[in-house]
C-alpha cells in the first residue's frame, strides 16, 4: 500500500485529447474533452445532444458513466507515467439527480495511487447546478511494469 | 420490504425492442436487444463493432455498462407494471476478464422486488466463452403508485 | 429526488450516544461515540483495542465498516426527523491505507437527500495520519412516513 | 488477467476454524465458523446473539458484513495458497431483506482468481429463510509472491 509521491502530471488536457480520438466511442462519437489534468485529479467536459436522453429528458445512466469512465482515465493518465494502459477493476455508482440540462462536467480525483492500482472517486455536475447528480468510485488496476 | 409475488412478465422481449428505438443511443445507435424476458430476469445481446473498442482491442467499459443496464431495464420491464419508468439509482461493477469478441450477451436476474426499488444482477459474457467478464449488482428506484 | 431543505439537526452527538447504548454490540461493545452531528453530517470515533486487529496488526475490516455505518447513521439522524429507523440499503467501501493506530475517526456527509432514501459518504481516517483509509459510499432507506 | 487453474483447497474448514481463533474479534467474541472450503467457494455460520441486534430485532449491519467478509476470506484461503495475508480492497453490500432468524450463513464463491486479486460473491442467508438477505462483492489483494 505505498503511495507514490505526487510527481507530474504525467499527460496534459490537449495531449490526452488528441490520445483518445483514437477511441471511436468516447473519443470521436460522445465527444467527452478534458479541460485540465493535474497529478492528483482531472476535468472533463461532455456537450449533452439529444441523442443522449432518455424517458423523461435526463441523460441515460451509461452516458453518465462514460462521463465519469473518462474523467477517471484523465485523472490516472496524469497521476501515472504508464496510464494509457490502465483498465478498470469496478466501479460504483450512486445516481442522485436528474441529470438534465446542456453540459456534464466530471470532476476526479484520486484517493490512492499505489503501485499496482489507483482509487479515484468522481463527480458529476450539470453545469449550472450546484450538486453533484453522480457520485462514483472506482478502482483502475496499473499494468505490471 | 416486501417483496411482491411473482407475476408477468409485463413486456416481451419483442415489445422492449420496439420501445427502446426511441432511446436513440442504446436502442438505435448502440443496437443491444432483448432475447428474452422473464418475471425474474432477462437476457440482451449486443453485436461488438469496432467503434466499440479500446486500447488493447477490448471493448470500452461503458458499452459493458450498457449492455449490463440495458438488461436490467428489461428485466424490471418484466417484474413490474410500471418498470418503464424505473430509473438506476446505484450500480456497482467488477470487470473480471478482457471482453475480446463479437458478441456480448447479459443476463439480469431479480435479487429482490419491492414496492420502492428492485435489485438486480448481471453477468456479462463474451459469446463462446464460459465465465462472466462483468458483474454487476445495481438497484432500480420504481416511480411512486 | 425532491431534496429536503436543510434544517436541523434533528439531534445532538450526546443524545446520539445515549440512544446507542440501547445497541449492545457498537454502542456499548464496540464503544463508537458520536462527537459532532450537523444537518449535513456526523463523526464518530473509536478507541482501537487489540481485539479489533487482524492479522498484521491493523484494524480489521468488519470494524473499519462498523465505524463507517454508525458516522453514516449519526448524520442521518442529524438529517431527518424519523432517521432512528433507516436502513442501510447498499454500502461500498474502498479500503485503501492499512488502518493501524490508536483512534479511528469516521466523517459522513450526506449527499443526497430525498423523501424515501438519504446518500452519504464516509471518509474513515488514524488519528494522526492525513488520508483516508477508507472511503464508503451508502444508501439509507427512510421508513415510510 | 491470467486465472489461475484451479487446485486445492488449500486449507479445510477445520483448519480455517483453529487460525482465526487467533483474530479475537471475529474467531472469539462473534464466534463465526467455517462449514466448508473447496477451491472455488467457502461456507460460514454464525449462531446469532442478542447483542447483535439492533432496532427492530434485526441483525445490525457490520455483522452481516463480517459473516460475509469471513466468508470470502475462508474461499480465498481455501483458492490460494498464501491467501492468510491477502487483505479486502473493496466490498459491496446490497441488503435486501430483514435479517432476522436464529442463524446466519455465508456462502461465498471465487468469480475471478488472478496473480494479484480475487473477486468474490458472497450470498448471507437465515436459516430457514430461501432467498439471500444480503448481497456482497468484494475484491482481496493477494500479496506479492
Amino acid at each position: 500500500m505505498h503511495d507514490a509521491s505526487a510527481k507530474g502530471p504525467h499527460t496534459s488536457a490537449a495531449e490526452f485529447n488528441r490520445k483518445i480520438t483514437a477511441y471511436p466511442w468516447f473519443g470521436t462519437w460522445l465527444g467527452v474533452k478534458a479541460t485540465e489534468i493535474t497529478a492528483r485529479g482531472a476535468t472533463v467536459h461532455l456537450d449533452i445532444r439529444p441523442e443522449f436522453l432518455r424517458h423523461g429528458g435526463t441523460v441515460s445512466g451509461p452516458i453518465v458513466m462514460a462521463v465519469a469512465d473518462v474523467a477517471m482515465y484523465a485523472a490516472i493518465m496524469g497521476a501515472v507515467a504508464n496510464g494509457e494502459r490502465a483498465v478498470t477493476s469496478d466501479m460504483t455508482m450512486h445516481f442522485m439527480r436528474r441529470p438534465q440540462g446542456e453540459k456534464l462536467t466530471g470532476e476526479a480525483r484520486i484517493l490512492r495511487q499505489g503501485k499496482r492500482s489507483v482509487v479515484c472517486a468522481v463527480d458529476v455536475y450539470v453545469e449550472g447546478q450546484g450538486e453533484s447528480v453522480c457520485h462514483v468510485v472506482g478502482t483502475y488496476a496499473l499494468p505490471s511494469a
